[in-house]
């Protein structure tokens, strides 16, 4: 059995100038390994409902799982639901389930709910609101899309009212072991075991600290009996 | 005179596993910024050669530069010299010019150059090579591809070896203000705004402190007076 793939949209001109470092890719992936959801793709693209619209539709289309994050705040430059909406057709307005709410949190607070809070009520017709139990403005799914929000503190909650209802594969297990040498001088043996443990994923990744080169090698897999077996073998082989 | 544009690929597992946090996508952006070229999109994928050269042919066709990350190692999972070689048909193999560099640089480290570390002087024919002063094994650029490797003090270095010879628009200026309300409060009076300023990128950037929200105006743009224009009246009617 495979596991379920999923890919993620990042949507906001901030990363792409260099203004913010975004951490909900870094989130994302590792929630998703833990509940055995294959990351496979992902892609960042500017506001502009175009390059949204675009890149909805191919990665809908082309992994069981789409999460997108940022631009569904109540400002001109929040453009997600709409253009996430034209991307399957749907109609989208101010939706009375969201709307309510809105309406009971600001109540609480004491805001006002204006023009530009009301846009964060703006769903798609047929989409199932996600919860937000930081700042209650709903996220939400439509076909295979999690649309949520990219204030990294929204985006973990609403990450974690989405993830319990999708159906997980086995969890990827992974050891690791630091080997103090350059790569270039593991890489002919490694090799060769990736080739006998074909049924595990060998990852080799390099550093360098104080001046000396070292690599970690990554052993991925669904059975942690053949994990265990190639790392055994590798810490053999370099005496690690 | 519109800026030229630029796509990034990173390559590797260990991104969209979770297991590290890319920081070359950061640096690229700010790098790009600073020199007047437009990042558009980034995308993400795997240690897989059909989703390498998929990815570089969507991006090399759509925009004017694009530079890749990650997989110019010596080890087997290190595949995108031979996957982006095929992306554009070109013939790749062990090359003199990429060989004598090594050598040399092994040489003076009193390494051997084995079979493994031979494999960094795989180059497509055709392409130009990427100094890198830190460890020697070259970059390349084939095409509008530039592909760089992943560990961040390579990956920087080669694109600061790369950026001087492409030709940049005018950079991007950009002031910030700092609003302690709430995004929609501000969110009217910003649209607006933003409408008059149809030349310049007026963005809001929502954030919490201490249980106090607020919000980032970020306004960009070639013509500094007209920044300075927004970000006057700006304050003028935030009173910030």
């Amino acid at each position: 059995m495979t596991n379920p793939t999923a890919a993620m949209l990042v949507i906001g001109d901030e990363i792409l100038s260099g203004r913010t470092r975004d951490s909900n890719m870094y989130y994302l992936a590792g929630e998703l390994t833990k509940h055995g959801i294959d990351l496979k793709e992902v892609r960042v693209v500017s506001d502009d409902p175009q390059a949204i619209t675009g890149a909805v539709r191919a990665l809908s289309a082309g992994f069981d799982h789409v999460f997108t994050s940022g631009g569904i705040g109540p400002t001109h430059d929040d453009i997600t639901a709409d253009s996430i909406a034209a991307a399957f057709g749907a109609q989208i307005g101010v939706r009375d389930d969201a709307r309510a709410i809105l309406e009971a949190h600001y109540k609480t607070t004491g805001v006002e709910l204006n023009a530009a809070r009301l846009r964060m009520a703006r769903i798609p017709d047929g989409a199932a609101l996600i919860d937000n139990p930081v700042s209650s403005a709903p996220g939400f799914t439509i076909e295979n899309v999690h649309v949520m929000a990219g204030v990294p503190a929204v985006f973990e909650a609403m990450v974690a009212s989405v993830l319990p209802g999708l159906t997980g594969g086995a969890p990827l297990l992974s050891q690791s072991l630091r080997i103090m040498r350059g790569e270039g001088e593991i890489a002919g043996t490694l090799g060769a075991l990736a080739q006998e443990f074909s049924d595990l994923s060998i990852g080799c990744y390099p550093f360098q600290k104080d001046g000396v080169f070292g690599a970690s090698i990554v052993v991925r897999g669904a059975d942690g009996a053949r994990v265990n077996a190639a790392v055994t073998r590798l810490s053999r082989e370099f005496d690690a």
